[in-house]
């Protein structure tokens, strides 16, 4: 009992101290020996539940991949002189693949993940995720957790985010 | 007692069934501290293979990834009005990743795997796997192991499989 | 200073021993508990970072993963009559997945890798990759070890490279 309110309460408090939207995890994941397993449900947010994930249980950092049937998946592609990401979303498609990363910036969870989506024609389309939703499926994320906390930092020089190795690091 | 006999029978028959199109896995797999990494070869039923490891090592629950070449490839697109899978089949493609889960379900290994596909056009295609046989070359196969016990199960809400994680899990 | 000297000699070793080009890895990755996280930056070889990696580490075999932004990827398809890759290159795209394995053929490592590359289409393209450039943006490369050493060979049936599994494998 004492467990759970600590839980609930290192939940809310998480919650307070994050910019994560209170995504409820609960029945949604189980730990492995090399990570985490989670099985999302038609309209999770999928990034904001890894990110949701990476606060709860205070994830260092991660490499991630997964499977899905996707509501809705929206894809960026950087427009380097103008300095924005070109989106384009992708409506009830099967998400082929999805491989990234989970890592901090700024005190936040910074999920780096990109993917492959198909549909009723099969062609593959896909890139840099900028939003991902499940549909009438559900989506499984396989989390390989890493010890070191690694930060995501803006390289000056490209003008893109890139993820930190420790220092401690070779 | 009736009961217990005939369920029994059933498991017996269902292993005879199935020794039927035992795949053969001598030297096409090796443990590894996370899993098991799989080899197959030329003519090889790559989802029958993960199966038959499954049941041979009795996998409890896995993530997988790959690659490989081909001889046919087979993907699924739901009709969600029709409920059935719209297939379609490629030849002779290298297999540019696979993804997916080993899972039970009604006592049966349950592989659920998407991939991608490209020909001598490079174009991506892909989806929900449906079948999956290897081509002159071969197909890799990493499992990473979960020690629970996992089963799928369809959710009637959607009509589709789902992944459930095991009760005692968050 | 002693550390320092003695990594810069085991380095300057296995260069001479080794064909790979001196890739320098310095900062560009660290230990996990199950292998090693790469990230690697603008221009950067990333097949022969690998290589490189395998050498310096001595990983024996190893599955990979990763994803990025590509200066520039090369992918061929194998054609079977005139026993040659057909290339194709790709320019400042994403690299939605990348998956394959880490094994030695005669004492060189030994990469076999396909991917999937996005440009602003959000077209999916690629297949077996014959070669990789990191462009404005980084690469996160995830290596998940095996401790068994696995040499590739040409199985002159099918005139491929196939992985070959240690023959105390199973």
């Amino acid at each position: 009992m004492f467990k759970k309110r600590f839980l609930l309460l290192s939940v809310l408090l998480a919650g307070l101290t994050s910019a994560a939207s209170a995504q409820d995890l609960t029945g949604k994941y189980t730990r492995t020996p090399t990570g985490y397993l989670m099985v999302l449900r038609n309209g999770d947010d999928v990034i904001a539940h890894i990110e949701r994930l990476a606060v709860v249980e205070q994830i260092p950092s991660a490499s991630i991949m997964g499977i899905g049937f996707m509501r809705e998946a929206t894809f960026g592609f950087y427009d380097f002189s103008r300095k924005v990401f070109n989106p384009k979303s992708f409506k009830d498609v099967e998400l082929a693949n999805l491989t990234g990363s989970i890592a901090w910036k700024e005190g936040k969870p910074s999920v780096h993940a990109h993917g492959i989506v198909t549909d009723g024609t099969f062609n593959g389309a896909g890139g840099h995720l900028l939003g991902l939703t499940v549909g009438t499926g559900s989506c499984e994320i396989t989390v390989l957790l890493h010890p070191q906390r690694l930060d995501r930092f803006v390289d000056p020089v490209i003008g893109a985010n890139v993820l930190g190795l420790h220092p401690g690091a070779k």
